[in-house]
C-alpha cells in the first residue's frame, strides 16, 4: 500500500497548482474593499476541505470575516485530537509597495512562488491540508483532526477570542498545531517556542479646525511638527523605549536560555542584505537575536499628515496620525502597557495641540514549555525530515494573537512547526515561499501527526 | 455716456456667472493628472480676453503649463503701461480634505461663492478682467494694459522667471499690479507691501532595502521614527527654528514700522475660530502679526511613511518623507538658507539611517517702498471705494514667487491690491470668495487704473 509520504510526493505538482489558485484571491482582511474576496477565499477552502475527505466542513460567521471549520474524528478514542489553526487572510499589497508583479498573480521563479500570502499564511495552511489529504487518502491518519482557519489574523483576530470561548466543545483537543512561523535557513531546522505579544494604537495630534495656508506659519503649533516631537520622545538614542514603567515587568531570561537562543546567529550577510552598510541599532546589552526574541519594542508602523503626495502643497495640516505597535514579552500585560503609554503621551503632549490615542487589539506574549511531549514530537518530526539535523529552539519577534487564547481558554499546549524562510518578505513586497519548503513542510506535518500518535 | 463703474454694476450678474464657469475647470498645476484641464483653463481665459476687446491674445508655451498673454495699448504714448499678473492654476482639492461639496462644482450661499480657486486666484484674475472690460466697453481706459496670467504659481512658478527674462520687451511696463492677496476685513481696507520668500524641500529618510515585518522591531532604526527624530530637532520649544545661522541675515525692522504693522490686530475671535481653546504658539518677543510678516519660519507641510491607511499593517517602512517649506524675510537668501539646512540635516541624521534632501523652488522675500506713487495710487483707490476709510499697510506671511522677478528683471515696482478675506480658506477646504468683494474689487481696479493715469 502507498504511504502518505509517497502519496504526497507523487501528487506534489497538483498540490502546487492548488496553492496557486488560493493565492489568486486577494483576501485582505484589513480593507473593507475586499469583503467579497474574504468569502471567496473561505468558500474556496471549504470546498477544498470537502474534496479531501474532511467532514463537518462549515464557513462560520464571526461578526467579522468568516472562519472555516472542518474535522475528521475517526482515529479512535485513544488517538489524540489535534487542532490545526491557520489563517486565509493576508496583509495589504499593491504594486506601489515595490512588487515586481501583481501580488495576486502568483509567479514561480528560482524555485519560489511569489505572491502575497505565499508564506503568510496560505502556503502553510495548504501544507497542513495536503498532509491531511495524504494521510486520509492512504487510510493512515493516526490522529483525530480539527481545523480552524480564520480570516482576521492580519487585522488583529478581533472576533476569534469570543468564537473560541463560545465553541470550546467544538474545538476541544489535546494539542494545537500552528504553521505560521519559520525556520532559520533551508538546511537549519528550528522551532519557535516563544512569540511576542502585541499592542497596536493610532495616535492623532490635532490643532486648527482645518488645513491652513502655510503663510500662517509661525503663529501656531503645526500638528505634523508636534506629532514628530511627541513620537521622537518615545525612544532614547539607543532605541530603548522611554515610556516610564515599560520594562518594569519584563521577565528575566536565564543566562542558560540566552546562551541557547544565541546559538542562532543573525549573520552579517543577512544584515547587509537588508540594511546595506548601515550599522546596528538597538537596545544596548543585547544581541540582535535577543532584541527580537526576549525584549519588547515600540515601533512606528506608519505616519501621515498634511500633504505628502505628488508635487507640493504649502499647507499646515489640521491633524496628523501615527500608527504605533508594541511587541511585548513575558510578563508584560497589554492592559498595563496601554495605560502607561496613555499617561506618557498625555504628559509629553504640549498644551498647544491636542492628542488622542485609539488603542486597537492587545495580545499576550506566549512561551511554551520546551519539555512538553508535543514540543518534543515536533523536534523529532523536523529531525527526521532534515536528515537527523539538530533542531534549534528560538523565540521570535512576531505575534500570533490567537496563540495565547488557545493556551488559556482551551487549556492545551500550542506547538508551532513553521516553514517560512528569513527572506520570505512576509508583509513586504515580493513575498515568496520556497517550493522545497512547501514540499518538506507537507512531509514534516505527516510525520508530526505520526509522532503525536505516539 | 455710461461710466465704467456704472457698466460694471449693471453687468455684475453676468460677471458672476462667468467666474462660476472658470471655477468649474480643475486646473490643479501640481498634479500631472490635470494637464488637459490646464489647457482648458488657459484657452477659456484666452477666449474670454478676446471677447472683452483685449488684443494679441495668445496661449504661450513655457515648457511647463502654458500662460496667457494679452494687451491693449491704445491709451496713448503718455499714458502709463500697467502689467497685470495673475494665475489660473489652483491648489489640489478633494472631498476627503473636508469640503462640503465638490470643490470644482461652485456653490453660492451666504453671499459667498465656494470653490477651489474662488479667491486664489481665479476670482481675483476675473475682477481684473472685468475692470478692463468695463473700461474698454465704455471707451474710458486711461492706461495701456498688458496681462500675464500663468499656470504654475501653486507649483512654484518654475518656468516663469525664464519666460520673463526671455520676453522683457513684450512685458515692458511702468508698474506691475497683482491681485493675489487680501485685506484685513470686509470693512477694513489694507494693502500688502511685503511678502515673505519661500524655499521648499523634500526630506527623505531611508534604511532597509524594503518594507519589513515589524516582528523585526528592535534591531534596526525605523526610518519613520528616525524622520520624526530629525524633524523634531528643527524647532525649539517656542517654535524658533534651530538651524544654525537661520536668523543671521534677518533684517531688523524699526520700532516705527513694527508699531504701524501692529495697528492691525489679530483678534481673539479670529484665533478662537481657527484654534478653539488652544493657546498661542510662536517665537518669543513678537506679536502674531510680526510672526507672520517680519519673521521667517520653517513648516512641515506633509509627512508620510510606513502604512497609515485604513486598518493596520504591522510594518517597518523602508523610507519616510517630510515635505518642508521655509518662509523667508529680508535679507535671507534662499541659496544660503538651503546650504544651512543641508548642513544641519546632515549633522543631525544618525548614522543608522540615510537622509537626502531634494530642494525645490526658492524665492526671495519682497518689500515695496511705501512711498512709491503706485503704492499711493492703490491707497487712494481703496479709500475711494471704501467710503474714505484709512488704509492699513501690512506685510503678510505668504509668498508670490513672481513678485521678486518682476522687480528685479523688469525693474518696475509691484503693487498688490488684493481682495481675499481672512476666512477665504485659500489652500484649504471650502475656499470661498465674497461676492461683495468681487464687486468692490472690480470697482477698485477701475479706480486704480484711473489713479495710475494721474
Amino acid at each position: 500500500m502507498t504511504s502518505a509520504i509517497d502519496y504526497a510526493h507523487s501528487n506534489f505538482d497538483r498540490f502546487q497548482s492548488e496553492l496557486v489558485d488560493l493565492l489568486k484571491i486577494p483576501s485582505v482582511s484589513t480593507d473593507p474593499a475586499y469583503k467579497d474576496d474574504m468569502y471567496r477565499a473561505a468558500n474556496w477552502l471549504a470546498d477544498h476541505m470537502r474534496g479531501i475527505k474532511l467532514e463537518n466542513v462549515e464557513v462560520m460567521e464571526t461578526g467579522g470575516h468568516p472562519l472555516v471549520y472542518a474535522d475528521w474524528l475517526h482515529a479512535g478514542d485513544d488517538a489524540p485530537t489535534v487542532l490545526i489553526y491557520g489563517h486565509y487572510d493576508v496583509q495589504p499589497a499593491v504594486m506601489e509597495d515595490g512588487w515586481s508583479h501583481n501580488p495576486f498573480d502568483p509567479q514561480i521563479r528560482d524555485g519560489k512562488i511569489f505572491a502575497r500570502g505565499a508564506t503568510d499564511d496560505k502556503g502553510q495552511v495548504m501544507l497542513q491540508l495536503k498532509a491531511a489529504e495524504s494521510l486520509l487518502a492512504t487510510d493512515s491518519c493516526p490522529v483525530n483532526l480539527k481545523y480552524l482557519i480564520e480570516g482576521e489574523e492580519e487585522s488583529g483576530s478581533e472576533n476569534l477570542e469570543r468564537f473560541i470561548r463560545e465553541h470550546q466543545d467544538l474545538l476541544a483537543a489535546d494539542v494545537c498545531v500552528i504553521s505560521d512561523t519559520g525556520i532559520t535557513a533551508l538546511e537549519e531546522p528550528s522551532l519557535v517556542y516563544g512569540l511576542r505579544g502585541s499592542l497596536a494604537m493610532e495616535l492623532v495630534v490635532s490643532g486648527p479646525r482645518q488645513d491652513l495656508h502655510s503663510g500662517l506659519g509661525g503663529i501656531l503649533h503645526n500638528p505634523v511638527q508636534a506629532l514628530t516631537e511627541i513620537v521622537s520622545k518615545l525612544h532614547d538614542e539607543t532605541g530603548k523605549v522611554t515610556v516610564p514603567g515599560f520594562y518594569d515587568n519584563v521577565a528575566d531570561v536565564s543566562d542558560e536560555e540566552r546562551a541557547m537562543l544565541n546559538k542562532l546567529v543573525y549573520s552579517e550577510d543577512q544584515w547587509t542584505y537588508i540594511m546595506g552598510d548601515l550599522p546596528e541599532y538597538g537596545e544596548a546589552g543585547y544581541t540582535i537575536i535577543e532584541r527580537m526574541g526576549i525584549r519588547p519594542t515600540l515601533e512606528i508602523n506608519g505616519i501621515a499628515g498634511g500633504y505628502a503626495g505628488t508635487g507640493f502643497k504649502t499647507v499646515i495640516g489640521a491633524s496628523a496620525i501615527a500608527k504605533i505597535s508594541c511587541r511585548l514579552v513575558p510578563n508584560q500585560d497589554p492592559a498595563r502597557i496601554k495605560s502607561l503609554i496613555q499617561s506618557y503621551i498625555d504628559d509629553i503632549t504640549p498644551d498647544t495641540v491636542r492628542s488622542e490615542i485609539n488603542f486597537l487589539d492587545g495580545t499576550y506574549p506566549v512561551v511554551t514549555d520546551m519539555n512538553h511531549p508535543a514540543v518534543q514530537a515536533v523536534i523529532r518530526a523536523y529531525s527526521k525530515r532534515w536528515q537527523g539535523k539538530d533542531v534549534l529552539l528560538t523565540r521570535i519577534g512576531g505575534s500570533i494573537p490567537v496563540v495565547a487564547n488557545f493556551q488559556t481558554i482551551l487549556d492545551i499546549p500550542v506547538v508551532l512547526p513553521g516553514f517560512a524562510l528569513p527572506d520570505a518578505n512576509m508583509h513586504g513586497p515580493d513575498e515568496n515561499f520556497y517550493l522545497e519548503m512547501y514540499h518538506r513542510g507537507i512531509d514534516t506535518i505527516i510525520t508530526l501527526m505520526q509522532e503525536l500518535a505516539g
